[in-house]
């Protein structure tokens, strides 16, 4: 057993890279997000900032240049022009979900180092209180580097059923805050989300994942022996890339390590007491935009709204006039090409127009 | 008394000369209808004629080019351009309201032919069934020709507080349907259009006059005799409408001549059983745009809509795609520079939004 780390000592944070993959359209903020601008690439809150540049902002004090993106070879270019200052770009040939994507980072970075530490941090998540998750990742930090698989899960604000959810056990003896976790569990229905919040051992799963690269991918040799060793192997020749990515099993790495690795109590869970919101659609965004509810909440130029007995969210991205009369929780973007409008109960079903849009051949707007 | 008059037999038609007032912004119909581009230059239905041009189609076959078109200097070369045909355009300096419009019209055709009659159409109206609005010009010809002011009442369908109403009285006598005319009565609440309606007695005031041209300025000079004798100096004299044109009374035709003129008995009314609408709003250009109850109905090109358990209007004039997810009864105007979301109920109220943006100083939007 180790001393208790405090959020201000932690030496491990010197061995941690942060892994950022970066994948997934947004399909539910179209017309924002398309296929070549998803939703990480994106300046959702209008702060100046895209969603993976705020993430890597946000590691910068913790891990300074060790970040490691994995994108799709169609936004490498643009995820290199939005980010600088990383070097390490792992395009990958086509999508094999998270394990894959995390994995091959963990096989290259366990070859450069033995001991390197890992964590996942989606692009496309925001988080409000940057202390509190900095050191939220040092206390996971030092549990990874004693060996353990950590996840940094969520205090629920409201029983949402978007997300998993990871339920926690016992704490951790020499952890600030860190307990075992039970089990991960999917997403649930409202009544089971409801009583996931009240019983208060439920954290969201909000895929950050903490561990030494080695401890990962030995687990994930316990299960997928295969996926593996193909990792490792890539990462061993990385020209044998194209010619093996193909053959990798597609799985999540909720699926492929964290839920075999809980059962056989090999993980521990930090709970992240900040501010987070995967902005997984309009509605989402709109609790994210200063404002009141008595107007409606601008994402861009205010000078470009006009609304009259109004409330909800209006983003006048195209620069054109919009105006908005006697309408409640109405969502409006305006883009160059396209126009949305819907409501805050109605967010989810954008998917549907961009579904019915691409049935329709018009992959130009989608 | 004179025969009975078929709607097929009218030579007095051939003394019809058809004056349109073209005027008025249409501020609820922004943001189509702009002070540079108000309703009557705007084709509102996408049926290819604006709506100046659709009423100069309807007249065509009862007066042929006896059609004189009184607009703003503002408006002229635009009028010009859409009625390449109408060679008589007469050019107001200002607004002075109907009256002053209408009448310096009358006072040019006076001159040309003392026998002249005329009628005034609106130029921002729609008529559905033109063979019932000719037969009931005819009648309204054959009357006017006989002495009468008369003017063409539209059978309400509905008790709109929106329009004045016409109070008929007896059948005339040796007339297919026109009747004595007992009053005009303002716009009413909705109580009392109700009353109206179900009274079978009254029909709306949708500005339609006709009459010898020396009598409607007869009747004018009888209640405003400056103003009729300046109309008529300006025929005399036509370099004089500059200088006297400023000091000309401002007033509806209704308040100078019909009102008076149908207390002293000189009114008669021709029911108008054809369907009429004044497209103030985006609600009534709803009702007359094709679809069902279950979708949106589209103004323009149908490719460009992506409905998702939705109802209303829906106008793509930006050539940009407009989706619309989970929303009843929503209105939806897209312009290059422009967007309005609003629905039926509040359709109205788009006159603030013109307000506002006049109150922000932005005379390019208004």
């Amino acid at each position: 057993m180790r001393a208790m780390v405090s959020p201000a000592a932690s030496p491990d944070l010197d061995r941690l890279w942060a892994v950022v993959p970066a994948g997934g359209a947004g399909t539910r903020l179209w017309p924002l997000s398309r296929a070549r601008t998803p939703k990480f690439l994106l300046d959702l809150t209008g702060g100046g900032r895209t969603l993976i540049q705020a993430t890597v902002d946000r590691l910068a004090p913790l891990v300074g240049d060790r970040v490691v993106v994995v994108t799709g070879t169609a936004h490498e270019q643009a995820v290199r022009r939005q980010l600088p200052s990383v070097a390490r770009v792992l395009a990958e040939p086509s999508p094999r979900d998270s394990m894959a994507a995390i994995g091959l980072a963990a096989a290259e970075l366990e070859l450069q180092d033995p001991d390197a530490l890992i964590g996942s941090f989606a692009a496309d998540h925001l988080i409000t209180d940057e202390e509190s998750f900095a050191a939220s990742v040092r206390e996971a930090a030092s549990l990874a580097a004693d060996g353990w698989l950590v996840t940094i899960g969520i205090e629920p604000s409201a029983p949402s059923t978007g997300f998993g959810y990871i339920r926690a056990g016992d704490p951790m003896p020499g952890f600030a805050t860190a307990r075992a976790v039970r089990e991960f569990v999917e997403k649930p229905d409202l009544e089971r989300a409801k009583a996931y919040v009240a019983s208060g051992e439920y954290r969201w799963n909000a895929g950050m994942f903490l561990a030494r690269a080695s401890v990962l991918l030995d687990l994930l040799a316990e299960q997928h022996p295969d996926l593996a060793a193909g990792l490792r192997a890539i990462a061993a020749d990385p020209s044998t890339l194209e010619a093996r990515w193909p053959g990798l099993t597609r799985i999540a790495i909720d699926h492929a390590v964290a839920e075999p690795a809980a059962a056989a109590g090999k993980v521990a869970v930090v709970p992240g007491p900040f501010g987070w919101e995967d902005v997984g659609d309009f509605a989402a965004l709109a609790t994210l935009t200063p404002g009141d509810d008595d107007g409606v909440r601008v994402v861009g130029d205010e000078a470009l709204v006009v609304a009259a007995g109004s409330t909800g969210l209006v983003m006048p991205s195209a620069g054109r006039t919009v105006a908005v009369v006697g309408l409640e929780d109405v969502v409006v973007v305006d883009t160059g090409d396209a126009l949305l409008v819907t409501t805050y109960d109605k967010a989810q079903d954008v998917k549907a127009v961009v579904d019915e849009l691409r049935r329709r051949g018009r992959t130009d707007l989608t």
